[in-house]
């Protein structure tokens, strides 16, 4: 079962790999683009019967940073659900 | 609008990255997990009249590296879809 973790920065919290991607993008003239926010994308391939209460403990211990970031956690109903 | 690119490495490219997730995973004792790989997410607030083929264009130019990456694009319809 393929599970997705999306890991981004809290609100509040700098994020100057975001700004260094806003300036290129404007750099290389792309309008319309306010705001760049950078995050990290971690897909997991888990035995079937894994809960979701394993993966979360997963993502508090080690995937994300709790303090400064949030994490989602994509299973994939979900992921049908975005390509129907 | 909010709009999030999800650039994952292609298949067969090594991700050592992903591999020092999975051996920290299995040290701190957590079962069933068979694979893992590391990407990016990058959240971009763009203006609402910015078309797909602009964004596809900030992906090929900037933000993946389209030898070794691949990017997906999710609009704010998908991901209502995601969440419903």
């Amino acid at each position: 079962m393929k599970i997705r973790i999306f890991v981004t920065l809290k609100n509040g919290v700098l994020d100057p790999q975001g700004k260094a991607i806003h300036h290129a993008l404007e750099s290389l003239d792309f309008k319309g683009v306010n705001d760049v926010r950078a995050g990290k994308l971690i897909e997991l391939d888990v035995d079937d019967g894994t809960s979701d209460s394993d993966i979360e403990k997963m993502c508090e211990k080690l995937l994300a940073n709790t303090v400064i970031e949030n994490f989602e956690i994509e299973r994939p109903t979900d992921q049908a659900a975005r390509e129907a």
